[in-house]
This record gives structure tokens, C-alpha cells and sequence, in this order.
């Protein structure tokens, strides 16, 4: 084809391909909430439109969209989509109330679904979208934000070990955890990364490894028992890890493994970092132990893509997150900076920075 | 059916149904090698003939049969086998050192085709293989015994943690740090066990579930990274596994996954005890870093029952075992006794007193 005969490219496709090799998480779409079906992934970028508030908790609870931040843009919309849906203040009410309860542990769900309803209460249902819109945008800006923040963490050729997925798809872009790896890469510190497959629902394997691969940052796929060999071995130089919900003393809930890995990490004298932003502190809950831990059905350990690897209806125990204790957290990096001990003096401070930041 | 039709059972089937409720782990029948294939377990118990040295290795390396007891006696009835396959004796001794190489990490495989080897050398392939079914009949009485000396450190309704399969699937049969858990519930202290899932090959899920619904011992199925969070709700009282080789200070090499639960017992003040017969003491290696591990196909990561769980091609580092190192071993319970640091004294100790007992 010659240039002449080029068709004229759309505003798209004139991005340079490098600025984001991601499929888009999620977004509002024609009136639906547009999630990327994150459990097709990898063999398949696949596409779900949610039409109803119904299919969006679906999509939700069977973890076609997952990670706290995500999570919390999902709730948003999902209050938009209430409000479009359904005639009266009542029934927007319940829906909301109904999106925020369809997963206890990660606290920017409910977070939210009350930004959303507050903007609907105030002024209806184009409000409720406007605001959803605005936390879209806002979390892809603090990710960014955390990013730089986390870079100076990082030093130059790393090897760094990362826990389930906590990059672009665990937001509405960019990524927290991973976010820090990448904002590490594009400053030029070279990081590699070992990818704990994460069972048992395989983020790591499925999503992290994908993202890595499209971000051009060398990744190598781990089975979670042998992170501990490989800190030995002193091959890993940090830790940094995504959060679902921070308690006010600095406590951790994480998906589940992530508290052994902070163990091992002390045990090595390796620091162990979070990377989350300030809308998953929750300064209402004391501390881990105030924490709701979401139990998961057991055929998620009992079986893999529909194959059972147990015996049929054995006993399964399925937390999906565990919690990490401040004591072993050696820094949490938000978009206001890098909170150190006491957490409970640098937590409060980066909450109201970030919020005087917004306004 | 009447009581007066019944056929007349054969001497199997008058057996008490509560004697052992498990299939054979390998045995020697109509000159071949009989292995159970525990690739097809749980969905199917299935039996694998091997008539020739080369589908032996082939069995071994493929783990149709694992773990190091079992491998000690595959060793040994491979060199039978090679005993009556082969003409001449350098044939013989080839294929032996072929066995013996076919995995490098567990000694036992190595020490089961020495003492067959030797057999044959003194007196041809009938010496062979009644060396082979001693070391399998003793086999069975060692861990006996291990299970016996181990009783003392469960105590009455402990919930014990393990890792992979060390039951009878890993030995000739009975188990070894499986088999202390059995001769716990045996004498009606009512252990009873998280298991875990033990990626990449699932030998928790897949065998030690297996077993212990056979064996009527509760039982529950866990995601490796749920182990810690269990610790520290205050949830298992002890953890026991196995080894594949135990180095002379003590030092134990075992499935990947072991060392990270050593520290995290070590960290919440938990026993960590290592259950295995004297032949896997290994007096001539110093300590676990002189131990070759085992690294294994990528594909045991990336996919699970042939179904791709990771990018296709992705880099994984996939080591079958790790290095615990001997300071973080409560004890080492042996078919001699309980082995308590110094290890360098304590372990010689048990090999002399475990080599008299058996001549």
C-alpha cells in the first residue's frame, strides 16, 4: 500500500502504539458498563458489556473485573447505571447498596459507590456518570502518581517480586504495584520481575505476566512455593505488592499469600513495599483484625478451568486475602508520597493530602 | 444376593477392608515393573506395567512414580529388571547408572539401584530382585516405624500442616511424615490435616487428599499461599513433611514450597518437623548447598492438565525442590528415633543404628 493510499487513521490509531499496549479495563460505553472479561485472559481480550446492575455484580463477583481500584470505578459506574436504569431515589438506593456488598474486602468498592451516589443524590443520574468519569480519570492519575513516588525505591537492574495482579487491570489504568515496576522501567532502572502465579485463581500467571509481556518488561513466572528459594538465593532485591484494604494502624489485607511473603521477606532482610492509593486506606478500621476476609467457593482450589485436581467435595479452606501486619510493611507508597512507621501518623497525613490534592 | 451365593473371595478379599484401603504404590509382578500412575490420580486409579528400563525412566521422570522411598525401591526393581533384560554385566551396570541419573535430587533413587547392583554383581539377576523386594519389604517397616516414633509429637487433636505427598503413594507404603500423621490417628490422637495443594504438580491436592479420604482422616485442601495466614490464626499446631535428601548438617532438601513453611513455623513459634527414613540421610553431602535441585519443564508452570494458564513461551524458573536449612528443623524423625540438633551428631547416630538393626 502506498502512502497516498493510506487511509486516514482515526485519533486512535495515531497514538503511538507505546503509550498504552493495554486493553482498556473498563469503561462506559454506550450507556453500559464495558469491562475487559478478565477471566478469559490470557487466551482471550474479550469484551463484556453490562447492561443491568444485575450483570455488573456478575461480573464482579465472578472476578471479570477484580483489584481494588478497578473495583472502585466499577462501583461508580454501576451507581450510573442504576440511575439510568431504575425510576425512583429508592431504587438507586438499593442497588448501590447492593454493588457495594457484592465483595466485603476491598474498600473501594463501597468507596465507590458512594461517590457516585452522593453525585446522584445532589443532582441525578448525569451527575452520578460525571463523577464515576472523574474517579476513572483520577485513578489513572494517581496510579501514575504512586508510580513516581516509588521509583526512587526501585534501584537500577532490580529483581523484584510481585503477588497477583495489581497493574492496569487491577485499575482503570496504569497499575499500583505494578505501576511502580513500570514508572521503574520508563525511568530506565531496568527491573525484572518474578511473577508469583498466585493461586488460586492464577492472577499472576493470567494477567501480570500478560501485561509484562505487552509492556516489554522482562517478567519470569513463579509458582508461589518458590518465592522463598529465590530470596535465598538472594535473588530478589525488594517486594512490592497491591492492597485491597489498609487499616488505620498500617495493617494489610492483600490477596491471599501476600503475608507469607512479607515474613519471608524480614527473614532475608529484604524490604517489603505497598503500593496502593489513598481511597484503599480506611481509616475507620482500626486494624487488620477489623478486617472482613472474603471466604471463596472451594471449587476455585478444588478445580482448575472447570478440571477437578482433587477428589470430588473434599474440604477446602478458600480465603481470598490474608493480612499483613504493619510491623512487616517497610513502607506504603500512595500518590502523596511514601508513608513510613507509624502509620498511623504518615496514613492520616497522605489521606488529607490527597484529598486536599483533588479539591 | 443370599449369604449362601456369594462367591467365595479370594485371600485379597478377605482381608480386612481397614488394613490398607490404598492401592500398591509399585511392586514386582510377571517380571515387569508394576507402577501405579499418579499422573491419573484423582480421576483414575490406573496401573502402569513397565516391561523395559527405558518405559521405567520414562515413568520416573515423568513422576507416574515420585517421591524418594518409592524411588529407592523403582531403583532397586529397575536394576531387576535390567538384570533380566541385559546379556552382559556392563550392559547391566549402564543401565543401572541410567536409572540412578534419571532424577538427580532425591538419594534414595541412587541408594535403591546400589543395593541391587550390588546384589547382581555378587550373584546375578534372582539376587537382584530379592534385593529389590527386600528393600521394598523394609521399606514398609521403616516407616512404620518412623509413624511410630513420630506419635509422640502430635498431640491428641492437633491440626497438623503438610506439603506434597508423603504418604504410602510415596513409598513402598504407610507414608513417611504422611505416615506419622496416620500412626497419630492409628493410636486415637484425631489428627487432623491441612493439606497443601503443593503446586506446580498438585501432589497434595491430587494424592495426599487422595489418602487421607481413603484413610478416613479429616482433612483440608488449601492454596499453598494460605498456609501462612492459617499460622498465624493460630490454626495448626505442627507442621510435618518429608525429604529427598538430607544432608549431613541436617540441611533438608524436600518439594519446592517446604522452606518458606519452615520459616513461616519458625516465625509463629510452630514446630517444623522433617519425617524420613535413614536412607535419605545423605552423610556425604555437608549441607544443602552442595545439593543439586532439580529444574523442571516450563510447562509445569505455564500449563495445568494441558490447558494454558500463562502466556505462551513465558520465562519460568521452576525448581522441584528447596534447601531448608537444618537451624530451622525442630527434628528429624527417622525409623532410629527423633534426631535433635546438633544434627551432625545425631543424624550419624541414627544411620549406625538403623544399618545394625537390619543386619
Amino acid at each position: 500500500m502506498s502512502p497516498r493510499a493510506r487511509p486516514r487513521a482515526s485519533e486512535a490509531d495515531a497514538l503511538p502504539a507505546t503509550l498504552d499496549p493495554l486493553p482498556a479495563t473498563l469503561e462506559w460505553h454506550n450507556g453500559r458498563v464495558r469491562l475487559l472479561d478478565q477471566r478469559a485472559l490470557p487466551a482471550r481480550v474479550r469484551f463484556l458489556d453490562c447492561a443491568s446492575v444485575d450483570a455488573l455484580i456478575d461480573a464482579i463477583r465472578s472476578l471479570a473485573v477484580r483489584g481494588a481500584p478497578a473495583l472502585g470505578a466499577a462501583g461508580a459506574y454501576g451507581v450510573a447505571l442504576a440511575a439510568r436504569t431504575y425510576a425512583t431515589r429508592r431504587q438507586v438506593r438499593a442497588a448501590a447498596g447492593r454493588i457495594a456488598a457484592a465483595r466485603p474486602t476491598a474498600v473501594n468498592l463501597a468507596g465507590g459507590v458512594a461517590v457516585a451516589l452522593t453525585a446522584y443524590e445532589a443532582g441525578g443520574a448525569a451527575d452520578a456518570l460525571a463523577a464515576a468519569d472523574e474517579l476513572a480519570r483520577e485513578d489513572v492519575a494517581r496510579n501514575r502518581a504512586i508510580g513516581a513516588n516509588g521509583v526512587a525505591l526501585v534501584p537500577a537492574g532490580a529483581r523484584v517480586l510481585t503477588h497477583c495482579n495489581t497493574g492496569a487491570f487491577a485499575c482503570v489504568g496504569y497499575g499500583t504495584a505494578l505501576g511502580v515496576i513500570r514508572a521503574a522501567a520508563e525511568a530506565g532502572r531496568a527491573p525484572r520481575v518474578w511473577v508469583d502465579e498466585t493461586r488460586p485463581l492464577l492472577q499472576g500467571a493470567r494477567l501480570t505476566m500478560f501485561e509484562l509481556e505487552r509492556l516489554r518488561i522482562p517478567a519470569t513466572l513463579i509458582a508461589d512455593g518458590a518465592a522463598a528459594s529465590l530470596m535465598a538465593a538472594r535473588e530478589v532485591e525488594l517486594v512490592v505488592v497491591g492492597a485491597d484494604r489498609i487499616a488505620a494502624n498500617g495493617d494489610v489485607a492483600n490477596k491471599v499469600g501476600t503475608y507469607a511473603l512479607a515474613v519471608l521477606a524480614r527473614h532475608h532482610g529484604i524490604p517489603f513495599y505497598v503500593a496502593a492509593p489513598t481511597s484503599t486506606v480506611d481509616l475507620a478500621t482500626p486494624n487488620g483484625a477489623a478486617i472482613r476476609i472474603e471466604e471463596r467457593d472451594a471449587d476455585e482450589v478444588r478445580t482448575i478451568g472447570g478440571r477437578a485436581i482433587a477428589p470430588a467435595g473434599c474440604a477446602v479452606r478458600n480465603p481470598a486475602f490474608d493480612v499483613t501486619p504493619a510491623r512487616l510493611v517497610t513502607a506504603i507508597i500512595t500518590e502523596a508520597g511514601v508513608a513510613r512507621r507509624p502509620y498511623t501518623r504518615s496514613l492520616p497525613s497522605h489521606v488529607r493530602k490527597a484529598v486536599s490534592g483533588r479539591s
